[in-house]
């Protein structure tokens, strides 16, 4: 069954992780990195070297105009909308946080759609091969304990979004074959999600989760310490600090 | 009822009298025009005039890098997929023709939607707006006879995308409020959108549907002819053709 699939990867840990397991499932993957405000060139560099390593297609994107269409978010606009100082809201569960960016993962997966689907529609009408049991993935690492409460980051969405692709596109309309999407991450804690880049053999020491993007990873921001936890709580030593701290 | 409404416009006759039926129906509406392979300069500059002679706020987006992600079409690799002599394929409707772009209208759906989001979350929590009754509204302007057999111009694909920009959203999920999208012209043949632009008193004589970008349209490409056939059965002279060829 020939497969054809695109995986979301930002560099870090999740998408490093699923970029794996994408790649072993489908022996047939090409990467989307999307380069705005919230990333740092550091991610990007990490991402760049992990598609090299893993030997996938790499498409890089720059969609810095993203500030301008879903500016509402501490995440496209910091200076304007900056994360409050007691949190405890957002930690509640009582309202989706300012950090949520106007549809993002609806943005994402209609560019990411439309790559997967020129891929294969040149697969079917220039290569000529044949559609029965042609498989079309997109893979992506949404996570439950990174994004709690963000609303594209339920499997409900997934679901209404995967019929609108199939609608929207000529993939299913004309092959039948619906555009899949792809979050094996989900539910996984980060503990979880260490252990599975791990048995996958995933390049972890490549990876960069810190937000500020210095040339080590800072520690101390949430995202630093949501990973140190994870590999704490797995018992192994994080070997990007290794990586990077020995250069 | 307040309502927030965005609309994405072209610079074309159908997106022009879908944008001033969409100010007279809400009283509340800002634009969105989408600079891409596809489009030439000639038609954004018409565009940003009629949105300065509408009055309203006006959002320009360079999506250049569309021909990278949805690149398996005529419209955004024209050099290397070129559109067949002999169109009778296309016609025929047997197959959706080359011309198709994957995903188009789901990239640029998701985009006007982030930035509808944004304006109403704003209006919401910083401005204090109440949420009860608040309209959430895109305009945009697919046609049935422009686009014929593609996919994401059928009312049922724009029924799947309402559902999945409702759950991906935080106006959705958090204050109820759906983000509906509008498609006025959706059935009309050109002579009627004629008629409705001129009752609506749209700046038509602003409007450029010709494919080339010359000074003046050309009155032999598809677009001009489907155009000029328009204003003939709508039984007037097409008010755009005396201004440019006047000056």
């Amino acid at each position: 069954m020939p497969s054809y699939a695109v995986t979301l990867l930002s560099g870090g840990l999740d998408s490093t992780t699923v970029a794996v397991q994408a790649l072993q499932e489908t022996g047939n993957l090409s990467a989307i990195t999307f380069h705005y405000g919230q990333s740092h060139s550091k991610e990007v560099d990490c991402a760049q070297e992990i598609a090299g390593v893993l030997g996938i297609q790499h498409q890089l994107l720059d969609i810095s105009f993203l500030g301008q269409v879903a500016w509402y978010s501490a995440l496209t606009n910091p200076d304007r909308f900056p994360v409050p100082e007691d949190r405890s809201i957002d930690r509640m569960g009582a309202s989706i946080p300012i950090t949520y960016v106007p549809l993002r993962n609806t943005i994402f997966l209609s560019l990411a759609a439309a790559y997967l689907e020129s891929q294969v529609l040149y697969a079917l009408e220039i290569d000529g091969v044949s559609p029965k049991e042609v498989a079309a993935l997109i893979y992506m690492a949404p996570n439950a304990i990174d994004y709690s409460g963000y609303p594209d980051c339920r499997p409900e969405y997934f679901q209404k979004m995967t019929e609108a692709l199939a609608y929207g596109s000529k993939l299913w309309t004309e092959y039948q074959i619906p555009i899949q999407v792809k979050t094996p991450i989900i539910e996984l804690s980060k503990m979880e999600i260490v252990k599975l880049g791990l048995r996958l053999k995933a390049p972890l020491e490549l990876t960069w989760s810190c937000y500020q993007g210095g040339a080590v990873p800072c520690g101390s921001c949430d995202s630093c310490l949501l990973r140190a936890k994870g590999f704490e709580e797995a018992g192994v030593s994080d070997p990007a600090l290794t990586r990077f701290r020995d250069g």
